[in-house]
């Protein structure tokens, strides 16, 4: 159940001609701000579907069996990745069932179905997601594609960082926002395998601190449903396989509050001209309020992804004024 | 006063390893939706400074001589202009002085004395930009670098056009916004000498027609103080310089409303990623309007810039809900 470089590099060949291969954005106004040697934004906003998650479910999908395509698989998840694996099924053809909770942002559920997905909501107080789906996949003979849990997820995710540090060469650091941690274990894997000197930071809202609470003590913490901006970040704890795989590949955390966040994602938008939703943007939360030291440093952000829910964003950034970096 | 093929090959050289070679991005959304068989979007709003200004600004400081580089510079604009000469000028070491009027938004303000541009304020309803302008530069000995009407700015903005067709290949039709028609007339020169078959297309607010006027009428046509959201396009009319170039380079022109604009520049941030301000989106505006038919067509569209003026756009789009496509 672990996963390793070979199985990022599989993934690659795997998704090559079929994922984007996301460009990496640098920015003088960024750099001198923090006295950085170069930043490198690694655009996963640019992914289809909008995020990186397209990477880990096409890796997915790509190795399952005949007999698991022609029945379908199942997910729950509220965002990115459902709108990844449907995507996915629809370039190979199979059928994409999601799990959705009842209050989903309209954009996301709309999205979801417009790549195809067939979506079963449900009320997050009365059931859990993971035994609704596991009902739905038994009775109908479903493949479960977990949204970050699962080796071949985590595998395909990796190729981020893969495709980074071809093009931006060394790095002294690496930031990676962490929900589940399949992205931030992936790209762990990665850097540690080819550039063992990098450190690997994870990134989390303060409000969602799970994964910083494990790796400090351990022992796989938990969060419930934390009110936080970055909706990517709310997952209620590692895995059992990324807990294991960030333990041994990342250096260490660091927490944001939601006003770093909104700070940072109007950062973006207006002076990088990046659309990038609040979980993408947790990494350059992290430079821009000082958490993390990267004076004459080079380093990697992963801007994760660019799914914002508009409406919700414009009207936090209203209650937040003044915004200004 | 005319622009050649060969003077844009000339900035182009000029410019290069300065100006950013910007990204073409695609969007299958906008291609199934269009019924195009492919649009490439010319991301200016990754340009230094935000906006294809750069290019022009530059292109013309460089061909300074030595004592006019040494007496400083002065331009009259309230935007993205300004913020390009003074980079240029901070690059070139050449001092820029800026005429703006007094109700420019703070940010370009802001922006262009972040890029090192000293700024004189001018009330919009006392004097003219360009009268003023003159004053200042003849006491103060300053060459005048208008925001578009100069041969060498216009050679400048065309560098657009070209670096689109190098990557994109043949096009049936090009799409650019046209304020003062530097980008414009500077495009068409490229493509009607390297693609004659490709139809280039002016696109104006239809609160600030004026060129669309002139080209019909083939007399200078002008409009005063325009209100429109596409700030860009507010200038009164073309110049000596772009006059003559539209109509020997331009096929057509089409206008877009306001509505069009505000939703056209949604669907960019949120389908694309990408912040374009309103008059970066005037081509893409025109598009989702139906005011272009691009059915099975290759489209190139230039996207000018990505300065938007967030508070009022947010404002604007406020107003105009709902705006989906």
């Amino acid at each position: 159940m672990t996963v390793t470089f070979e199985d990022v590099a599989a993934a690659a060949v795997r998704i090559e001609g079929v994922a984007r291969r996301t460009p990496i954005h640098t920015s003088s106004t960024l750099d001198d701000r923090l006295g950085a040697k170069q930043v490198f934004l690694k655009c996963e906003n640019f992914q289809r579907a909008g995020a990186f998650k397209f990477r880990g479910a096409y890796n997915t999908l790509a190795q399952l069996s005949d007999e698991e395509r022609t029945q379908g698989v199942l997910t729950y998840s509220s965002g990115n990745h459902a709108q990844a694996l449907s995507l996915a099924g629809r370039i190979l053809g199979v059928e994409v069932t999601v799990v959705m909770p009842s209050d989903a942002p309209t954009v996301k559920r709309e999205a979801t179905e417009g790549y195809g997905g067939k979506i079963v909501l449900y009320e997050r107080d009365e059931t859990s997601r993971e035994a609704l789906g596991a009902e739905i996949a038994k009775e109908k003979g479903l493949t479960i594609v977990p949204p970050y849990d699962d080796p071949r997820i985590v595998a395909g995710q990796g190729t981020t960082a893969w495709e980074l540090v071809q093009e931006a060469g060394f790095l002294d650091l690496l930031l990676v926002p962490c929900g589940g941690g399949g992205l931030l274990s992936g790209c762990g894997v990665v850097m540690k395998n080819l550039q063992p000197g990098c450190r690997v930071i994870g990134i989390e809202p303060d409000k969602a601190d799970d994964a910083a609470r494990s790796f400090e003590s351990g022992r796989l913490q938990t969060v419930t449903n934390p009110d936080t901006i970055a909706d990517g970040a709310r997952t209620p704890s590692l895995g059992r396989v990324t807990f294991p795989l960030v333990r041994k590949y990342v250096d260490s955390f660091a927490t944001v509050t939601d006003d770093e966040i909104l700070d940072a994602t109007w950062f973006l938008w207006e002076r990088t001209k990046l659309v990038v939703e609040p979980t993408g943007a947790l990494g350059v939360a992290a430079l821009l309020a000082g958490k993390v030291d990267v004076a004459g440093r080079r380093v990697g952000v992963v801007l994760s992804g660019g799914n914002a829910d508009f409406p919700a964003l414009l009207r936090a950034w209203e209650a937040r004024k003044p915004v200004r970096h």
